[in-house]
């Protein structure tokens, strides 16, 4: 089901196991080797979503490896299915990224930009977007942030609140700008939708922000809600609902892929615990005294991940109860759909004149980012309810079922 | 926080573990000795509610124990919360129960009505009605079935289809109605609301609903939604929503109360996993191949109640997931304050002179009733949105904090 | 590691899961591809075991696939695994099968023995041992029954009395006499050692016990200790040891392969059911009040099998605590091993001159047989140590290492 | 049944969950009101034992709290059962405590020995335990350590290298000598039998163990084996005999007593989960590569403990399995009674003549104290049978039984 248009989707961590996950599931949709279970967004058709036949993969990272190379090495998927998908993804590369080893310690790969300052390296972002589009005879592109987490970053810092102040500090070189904000910098500038699936800061400098407003730019982020906090904001309105007092929730986190090894940098550990922890108090609308979230680097696991929570509720007459929920999920398989999700809809924004920070996205985020600074829903309920209506399916439901794909 | 009105909640099965700790926690809550967690319509004031201070409670049971005993049987309370209420709860015994061994085999007390016939047995338990109201000086009664489990019944024998046919029925002493019916016949030929917190057949019968329109008497039912199901019902439109596939759920229960007991009879457990086994399609929206629900008998577990559910699911690139949840509960403890809602919100439903089935209330049950036969809404958020819609709080959530009451 | 010596291994049910993991396992380690994690006595050297390349299998199955085929269907092993192995195993069939649906009802392949009666099915069991040893150069064959379980027999019949009894029975088509009990019948008759994998009753007839005793053919049984009950015994001990009562123990079982499909037959279920129950009392010294065995045959779990246990204890004071065990296991990888082991050391058995069960080998079995029909050790370090002693490694312990074997 | 001995028990940390559960216990054993079970020598009768009536308790805290109120705040036992022996406890108040915040930060309490220097700390400690014997009519005394964990210390420092040494460094209050040396100290240099059920730094001292080999002084530790460990240390044995090779072992515990206070201090923690690391790789043989531990202050949990274990295995064929264990257990329910027998047996060794470290108590212990520093043995098995032939019943096994006990 291809159309005649088509969407270049550039995604900074080309190489990394979500970006490979979600480039392979799309060639496998294209062949008819998959169908569509996963993608949230499938069935729903007449909205306007661009094809998941029509979108273009590119893309940034630090290790150079082809594409295949790279899937192999992050076991994501199956040795059948890899084969099936190789003679593509061994022609895609990545292209040298922007990189900066103060804001994201353990992830350390060769393949950089040869910039001199941070300037040059923003016009090597765009000089790769044109490229892109030109090469790959694209009608847009929407750029994605799905690299490692970078440490976090003072967003009241005077150089991030205007973009005047924001371009100054660029040409100074400024050491508070990270290469997430780089690559935003890079999209929103030029009116092209940007979204921040990782919980570092980079669309949410204000001066970014305002910019992204200016130049017709859809936004969102950021965070991927995926496996653990999926099931919390899923979780928390019903024990809200139900007036079951949340006591305590201890959640636990193993997983095994390079995040997790990123993880293992105190400073970009602080950066995801920090998203993950508020969302429970935002729906309980009382604060969970005992919320206590542990992520550890676990090499059994692999690109597998896995959450056991303990949730300790008071009921009627004081009485408590416990729930247990053990998660044994995908990361890569759970986010990867969600990226592709991402850049349908930015795209459907950008093409309805939408600009700035696209709420309605919320349900995609740990992190959901507000227009005006506002408290993010964070429940999920309503935030598909809040989908659905943005897409103008308002009252009715995701079809559960699934459509094959051929390209 | 007790206004000038009492209303009257008449229980069936008022030395059950559920009807026990309803009243005892509303003794508890009078007192200053428990607050409202638990009690999901808590904090919503102006919307017509009867206070809970105005609940006074009486009902019927085949054992004939006062109620101080009864929940000291139980355990569902503390030691020291049963001592609290130990003086008047003392003071309340059941009036004898309408009983039919045919319907519900492992439940045998001794306590039953002394009546010629089933007619004899409607008037016995409208006479009940009668001097509940006049000696308590209640404004109005409500009547709530919370007994066990009775076996299955074929809904479409012809002495069901019509309130004529359904009298003569009565009057010949038909075998096929149930003590079940005859609280609710009892109940909705005279405009009383009606709520069937069990699996077992009652209201539902064509011809009670009818005679429950014509008479004014709004119906709710069946089968409270608590544990397993509930959680079975938060998380299903969430994986719908995502699009993750449900391959399989197996579900056991464990449970060592009277009502774990009562399910050892085949009959009654039929009755059970048939309400249980329903709400997954429908929220999914396809046949779940292997939804495998199962329910022990389990001594040691006391009136606790425990599920564990294994969750196998499908994503992106057909990749399997696998959730697992233990839900360590206390049944009673979840099941009364549901009982006290339904009492106050079928009241309102009363006063607004509304009748027949309130499909708003669905949120309550398992298996919840609809007005034209139609297929229930199952999706805990969706049944949320609509009783916050039917109570005039569209748009809003529950507050999710506690008040305390005073008697 | 080959030596001089070929040992046939014949087994009932050569085309199911454990068998052609055996197989295929095997064939893995002769050519280096795995080494020998999960080999219980690997690396014991020097104590007269046959080594692992110099085994040889074969046996009889209802399916007729070859083993590459059947082991594919099985999805036991990876595409990389089944494809390294698959020219050896695609050459070798099954013999066609004694079979009677009368015992094992939901299994029923067309590769069965043309045979016109009891004793007849007999002979052609013989001359397939006897064709097996000639055209693969054997030393010795061991035959191993790893089939589907049987429904329950009545051991007390008279015809399973004594030796002449069973072989009058034989001769008169007697309809009490099981598949199994012909292929223990052919193996113990002729002195071959013979081992029971499976819950069925087979040399347990106490006419075969006389006969493997009279014919020196060493024989264990039955039923392998994989997941579940394996960890039962060996926590089971450890309870006892620290004076903690077991109060109720609640075990639920989900598998999804062919073994789960005739567990659908309540007969074949009762037989494994019965196994797995006894052996706590017998360890904890006292009964259990409330332990439940559930096996749920459950399609999306395939091979790979899962068990959830609840065990209630009480400890000092009277107060309760809870253990929940979730193990995710794979049927196959944990029993073929075993399969293996047994066939190894019944072979050292023969050597040595021992006939007639050998209790020593008691710690692969859930229900092991015993000399005299005494009551079974069941507590796995116990039943560890005796096999040490037996293998002549008293005091010592398994070395936890791995060896590479090549053929 | 109370003999005419009378054995003091001085506790370090009397007004702890531990003490005064053992405390309490003991007396509910006196009075019928409880039975044996959670003892491990229960039901061990003509070995020499001390009978359990015959035990006396007394100790040292730094909280001055009689113990009915101290066992009232822990609100390990039930109302019921602190209510029956409130009368007696209500009568002990503990004796002051030696205390040196340096080591052990998070645990302030006022009640400390006036003394003015580390001498005069041990003098006191011995007056302590001379009045303790006189008062009570005391046969004799044992001293055991279940205060809260301190810092880790050097132990190859020169002052702790002999007696001598030692002795000049306490008269020079040598900053290196914590609270529990000198409650050791001022044991095993009267020949007083001592036992340190704490991950502290105590009798491990070389200089120490000299002097209790000199003065007759039997001496057994450190920390006690109560959840996660003892689970760990009952599976790892099996899972190595059955050779399956764990990849890696992710454990979590939640507690939330005062215990679990003291581990928010970094030091403290530190000793914690060096005892819990060392058990697995010496019983299995080989170094696991990925053993994480976490222990985490979590209020809910009160003094009930829980443990999450995930483990994963390899199996035949390089397959993977995972088995997850949730233990929900009650931290001094499970040790008080370990600290009851210890006191017994320690006291059978000082009758017996033995001295210096008793190896055979291994069994209580996370790291067991080795009479020549050797590896010490950790499989629950083994170290049960050591138990078991120590006591003189080889080749038995604990009975299972209970025995009700009468003072």
């Amino acid at each position: 089901m291809a159309g005649t248009e088509r969407l270049g989707v550039a995604l900074v961590g080309l190489g990394g196991a979500v970006a490979t996950t979600a480039v392979a599931g799309m060639e496998l949709l294209k062949r008819g080797l998959t169908d569509t279970k996963g993608l949230p967004l499938a069935g729903m058709h007449g909205l306007g979503l661009i094809d998941y036949g029509d979108l273009v993969f590119g893309g940034w990272d630090l290790y150079d490896d082809d594409l295949a190379k790279a899937a192999r090495n992050h076991s994501v998927l199956s040795d059948t299915q890899l084969a099936a998908v190789s003679p593509i993804l061994g022609k895609m590369k990545p292209w040298p990224a922007s990189s900066n080893t103060d804001f994201c310690k353990n992830v350390v790969g060769s393949s950089t930009k040869r910039a001199k300052g941070l300037r040059d390296q923003v016009n090597g972002i765009r000089d790769d977007l044109e490229h892109f589009k030109k090469e790959q005879r694209l009608n847009r592109v929407v750029v994605i942030n799905v690299a490692s987490t970078e440490r976090p970053v003072n967003l009241s810092l005077p150089q991030f609140a205007t973009p005047e102040a924001f371009e100054a500090a660029l040409d100074a070189n400024d050491p508070n700008i990270s290469p997430a904000m780089l690559y935003a910098y890079a999209a929103v500038s030029k009116g092209i939708p940007f979204a921040n699936f990782t919980p570092s800061v980079a669309a949410d400098v204000p001066a970014l922000l305002e910019l992204a407003r200016r130049n017709g730019s859809p936004v969102a982020g950021k965070d991927g809600k995926t496996g653990q906090t999926l099931l919390k904001t899923v979780l928390a309105p019903a024990l809200r609902d139900r007036a079951l007092y949340v006591d305590g929730w201890y959640s636990t986190n193993i997983l095994g892929n390079r995040d997790g090894e990123a993880l293992n940098d105190p400073a970009s550990k602080a950066s995801k615990i920090d998203t993950k922890g508020a969302v429970l108090d935002s729906i309980l609308g009382y604060k969970v005294q005992d919320h206590i979230v542990q992520i550890q680097y676990y090499r059994p696991r692999g690109d597998n991940k896995e959450a056991w929570d303990n949730i300790d509720v008071i009921g009627f007459c004081g009485q408590p109860m416990q729930l247990k929920i053990n998660f044994l999920c995908k990361d890569s398989i759970l986010a990867a759909p969600l990226v592709v999700e991402l850049a349908r809809t930015l795209d459907l924004a950008k093409r309805r004149g939408e600009s700035g920070v696209i709420e309605e996205l919320g349900c995609f985020f740990k992190a959901p980012m507000t227009r005006h600074g506002g408290t993010p829903e964070h429940s999920v309920p309503e935030q598909q309810r809040r989908l659905m209506g943005w897409l103008g399916k308002e009252g009715t439901q995701a079809t559960g079922g699934t459509e094959r794909v051929r390209g």
